[in-house]
């Protein structure tokens, strides 16, 4: 009789989006003539820029015809792509890596979720709390989470790493020594961003014991001031510690696309293997490349042209952004983020709990946001708006918010 | 200090196709002016058809509208392309499966790899033997395999469901009980397929003792015979053992695109659980759906004219198997597949070894086939060839093969 993988088990409840989804499904059956402003998920909302669309279409064209046709990608990613990440996010950075360090993927989500398979099950891993529920669950689904404390709100062999209002959201490096740990800059859910230096101190840390950091850059493009790196290669000593991991959705909008890479260097090796031969086979297994016409679209993104449209983009949204923090700063709102990041991360008032202020908010603003709480019990008293709406959707949420 | 997965190690040598094409690269290099004819991987050449095509630009445009820009797709699928798969592969075929039974993909070679992750590491899998070979390197990356015994050239944990020519290359069901049985069906490598009947004692066979069948159909649009089930949800009791794995790339010609889709009847109940909500529950974690553009181009495959269209392509394709079996045969050789199949099996002539056929067959006519011992040691002595180029370049790639 097969049995089934039991640590599936394990996993708390439903996937916080999907909970609430449901949540606004009913309320909105409940409420047909509410006009409910969604500022919960981080999905993009402005349409795909020219540039963008145009690529597509000529990658369609090229699909139409014999001697244009594309089948099977290379399970790395085509070399156009992985040469236009490489000049682009790296070296135009300074940074050391090679197109044979790049791997293509569809999106830094399958990416954080997939990369924990190269370690072996008995690994410690350390994250940020509240943290994307995606690097937890995945440890979680491989048995390495050990067994959810209900009271606590957490798994017993996680590492958590406190992120609070008194470190600025930012992860302070922990006495106990973790194999894996999970860093997340500019941060989702909190918005906050480790300088420079900081990241230093982690990718020291992490060569000082053997760990490995899952650095996840998706945020990237939303940094805005100068001490912040953009990537952790920005880091000496990164390419011996850190896997790094990217998407295409949050600056270029690809969330419906599907496009993103991770970055695992040559010279990553753990006990004598390579991390790079080791993802690469993965790749190569279980993966079958991004389709040709997005990762053309990816091209395009790094083209004069492109990144004009995608900075215009990443522009729109942080407008969005200082609106809310502008808005519900001066309402009284205790808020963090929104600076180098598309997050605003808020302290619910009255002691509210996070799912008592998301009720709250869907009723009285008829506005959806993220309860803190979902992303770990330090995010408990805390709630998450995105700046991914129009503007006038963002600005009359805020002005219903301060209004209420 | 972190420590890998140690599992990854017991892999053999790089993945079947990556050392060919490694192979493919020298003889190219050091022979420039030789044209090679690849009839190796199972790549389709044929354009995207129109119909595709044109639903392809449809939704590039609507990428470019805000009105109708899509972001997120939902995890398991656009609900119009899991009800044109409900209607079109199951209900015209009297198959009882539900919308909510349809999880749509990057492709059955993703969900051929991931699949096993559901289940326990304890489950003892059974694999045919020629077989696909991601269906053990997903098990072995698992820890699931066991050693690798280099003289059986086999992993001491995975049962081997020996095909050969005395069995006409289809499976017979062993003594021992396994957890989890993989059967592909028309078959890769072999081209053989199960009738009704025979798939049917597979069914009867898990059901008797709680297994599970993956049943890989990839294949299931070149059957041609009519006691040869297009779905194993034609078995009776199929929905209470079998999880069924689809590709949209060998009908309508998507391996550039990468669409596919995983049936997990909600019947499928193991332990008390159902693995159609484990299979949800891993989509929602680690995976972000298929780009929306895709997925209309997979409705537009069950259009009229879509249908039409998939259906020349079929036929041309088969055109070559036609002409592969009936010149090889003529030549001499021992054919087998090429009937319900894009692939020809063949036996390899003088005793020898696949890969050394391989070398003669690639300095000899400068033809690139695969090694039937890539895909076990059953294989050996075969090697595979695939209808999927020109009509030209198979034509002139049999004649070479005949005038060696």
């Amino acid at each position: 009789m097969v049995k089934i993988n039991e640590d599936y088990q394990k996993l708390q409840g439903s996937y916080l989006f999907s909970t609430i989804a449901k949540k606004v499904n009913a309320f909105a059956e409940a409420n047909p003539d509410k006009k409910i402003i969604r500022l919960g998920i981080g999905d993009v909302t402005r349409p795909l820029t020219p540039t963008i669309i145009g690529s597509l279409h000529k990658a369609v064209d090229e699909m139409a015809d014999e001697k244009t046709f594309r089948g099977y990608a290379p399970d790395l990613g085509y070399d156009f792509l992985r040469h236009a990440v490489c000049e682009n996010d790296y070296r135009a950075r300074g940074c050391a890596i090679d197109e044979d360090e790049i791997f293509i993927s569809d999106g830094a989500k399958p990416d954080s979720g997939n990369i924990q398979e190269i370690f072996a099950k008995e690994c410690k891993i350390a994250v940020c709390d509240p943290v994307y529920p995606v690097y937890v669950d995945s440890n979680v689904m491989a048995g390495r989470a050990g067994d959810y404390d209900e009271a606590a709100g957490r798994y017993s062999n996680i590492m958590y790493i406190p992120c609070s209002a008194a470190n600025g959201f930012n992860p302070e490096i922990p006495q106990e020594i973790a194999d894996v740990i999970y860093l997340c800059s500019p941060n989702n859910p909190t918005g906050a961003a480790l300088t420079k230096d900081e990241l230093q101190k982690w990718v020291d840390h992490a060569n000082a014991n053997g760990s490995v950091i899952i650095f996840d850059a998706a945020y990237e493009a939303y940094i805005s001031e100068a001490d912040v790196p953009h990537s952790i290669y920005e880091c000496k000593g990164a390419t011996e510690c850190a896997i790094e991991l990217h998407s295409f959705s949050k600056n270029a909008g690809f969330t419906g696309l599907r496009l993103g890479y991770a970055v695992v260097p040559k010279a990553l090796v753990r006990g004598g293997v390579s991390l790079n031969s080791l993802w690469a086979r993965r790749h190569a297994t279980k993966y079958n490349g991004a389709p040709y016409i997005v990762q053309r679209a990816g091209e395009a993104v790094y083209s004069p042209e492109g990144k004009k449209e995608i900075k215009g983009l990443v522009d729109f949204y942080m407008e969005n952004a200082k609106y809310i923090l502008e808005g519900l700063k001066k309402a009284g709102y205790t808020v963090f983020g929104g600076v180098n990041s598309p997050y605003i991360w808020l302290k619910t008032p009255d002691d509210m709990t996070s799912w008592e202020f998301f009720d709250h908010l869907l009723e009285k603003a008829n506005v959806v946001g993220t309860p803190g709480v979902g992303f770990g019990s330090c995010g408990e008293g805390y709630f998450r708006l995105t700046s991914f709406g129009s503007h006038e959707s963002t600005r009359e949420a805020v002005d219903r918010i301060v209004n209420i």
